[in-house]
């Protein structure tokens, strides 16, 4: 099987351009409802960091350590870099004992507008804080104090990583395709789109026990601050808004996008082949239409799928278009 | 015929993200060498600047203003809206008795990192001479002011864009399968990845004439300022440096990059199917290499095409390769 059709921009009345990729809906039984290859390999990047924080509710670290459903929430985080997730991250490391020099993240400059000028304007670099992926890093580190491992616990060897990747072979119900470092440093599994689908139908439906629990208090923590989760513009806490806290959704790089729908039990993932964060964000609005979980009127559907497509001076100059057969 | 595999993004030893494409290399004998469907619908975008600057020239308007090869260059550009570029394009507007409001390209910050912080460190708003497309608008009116037309320079039936549709049907060799509206406002009109690449081979072996001679005039402009047609950090300026003036391209939104080879008298043209920069700027470097137009050991080719994928962090994440087949 090959990827199939998902979304298209078009202009002036021709395509101009169209994303392939591949979108599994899972349940407890298995898929419900494929396009493209459920068979296809990818890495899931940031959407599997409900995934990768099991081992730190699992262990006892995050109890240990008194997390709250904030903190549980940017352990789940793409984040904006606002001074509401950088606040939270070096107040959570400060309880470690642990400081900015800790992280293995690396820094770059926030996508916060106003956290971007302000470190713009003052000639000030950006903290490891401030990267997207800084409230993983506090979750590895509050679990490695707690395996009293060491400080390198971005290495493929580290217990913390040979925790995750063990949650992660567990919940997708595969062994990992093989491994790549990601972004912020940590090592990513690969899995098919079907795991990664299996792995959030069980987030949607967990089981009684130490797994479920952990995966049902990550997904409350998500849908209880959807603003922690990415931020203010971002589709992920758009998204979570839009669905009143019922469907926790999660973005990852090279245009992979996952959902969670605990009342309908289902799991969603989808990876456009080209990698284009557009067209991810423009298929999971598709697919949660699709599903009834997602109003057509909500404002979120038209700033990611429907709307026009503007230039600088607000003309249109086109729209984005499901693919025929896509999603239905 | 379907979209070639042209460029992937490897990570961890597997493939993680695949873009498909359009290439066809032509001479004035038509198609040379082809990847992918040379009959492909597409837009130019911006990498058509050039056949939209023709009818400035050919119509007596540039001489009559006394344009230079900075202004030729700049009309063809897709820039940085660093100061060079600005203060040019204002000297232009105000050299005609116009100003910024007589654009009808719109505003959007710039790309260049000096002028962004200046302005939004300011909270200045960027003005229309920042936009990427500001070099081509002043153009548009110089040709508006000596055919005497209106002040909407934009409009399908305005003379100007009347011209621009004639002089793009003749190098392309095509009726225009459609037109749609482009991000500074103009019209963009549609041809295949062959008569684009058909336009290119015209450029490449100007014919004695009226035509000849302004093909000859642009190349050689873009050829004189390559700061001009992009700026610092960008892809086309960094191409026609490491080609020693020898080779002329252009980019333009949605994944497309043409080439202009005189010596050889070659025309390339590209479109990346899903619309993505990163791949048409690695296609062109590969497209390049093939030809020997490109030393292997320019470091613009480890910029685009060969140089490792690094992280935050500064670690190897993976590394673009070329799909089997392309370009060889």
């Amino acid at each position: 099987m090959t990827a199939a059709k998902l979304v298209e921009l078009w202009r002036g009345g021709l395509m101009e351009s169209r994303h392939l990729g591949h979108v599994v809906i899972a349940d407890k039984g298995g898929i419900v409802e494929a396009w493209g290859n459920p068979g296809a390999v990818i890495f899931p990047r940031s959407s599997c960091k409900m995934v990768q924080a099991l081992p730190l509710i699992e262990s006892g670290a995050a109890d240990a350590a008194g997390l709250g459903t904030e903190q549980l929430a940017l352990a789940c985080a793409s984040h904006n870099g606002a001074r509401i997730h950088v606040d939270r991250v070096e107040a959570w490391l400060s309880g470690l004992g642990l400081g900015d020099a800790d992280l293995r993240c690396g820094s770059h400059m926030p996508r916060d507008p106003a956290e971007k000028k302000r470190l713009c304007c003052s000639d000030a670099d950006p903290c490891q804080a401030h990267n997207n992926c800084s409230g993983k890093h506090p979750g590895f580190l509050t679990l490695t104090r707690h395996l009293r491992a060491g400080p390198d616990y971005v290495e493929i060897d580290h217990p913390v990583q040979k925790a995750v990747r063990q949650a992660f072979e567990e919940v997708t119900g595969e062994v990992a395709s093989g491994w790549g470092i990601d972004g912020c440093s940590a090592p990513n599994f690969a899995c098919t789109v079907e795991g990664l689908a299996r792995a959030m139908a069980g987030f949607a439906a967990p089981e009684a026990g130490l797994r479920g629990q952990a995966q049902q208090r990550l997904v409350e923590a998500m849908l209880a601050h959807p603003e922690l989760v990415a931020g203010e513009g971002r589709a992920c806490t758009a998204l979570m808004r839009a669905m009143a806290g019922k469907v926790a959704v999660k973005t990852g790089a090279e245009g992979v996008f996952v959902a969670i729908a605990p009342e309908r039990g289902l799991g969603l993932a989808l990876k456009v082949a080209d990698g284009a964060t557009r067209a991810s964000e423009a298929a999971i609005v598709a697919v949660l239409l699709h599903l009834g979980l997602l109003a057509a009127d909500a404002p979120v559907v038209a700033e990611y799928l429907t709307g026009p497509q503007t230039n600088w001076r607000g003309r249109v100059t086109g729209e984005l278009r499901r693919a025929d057969g896509f999603p239905t």
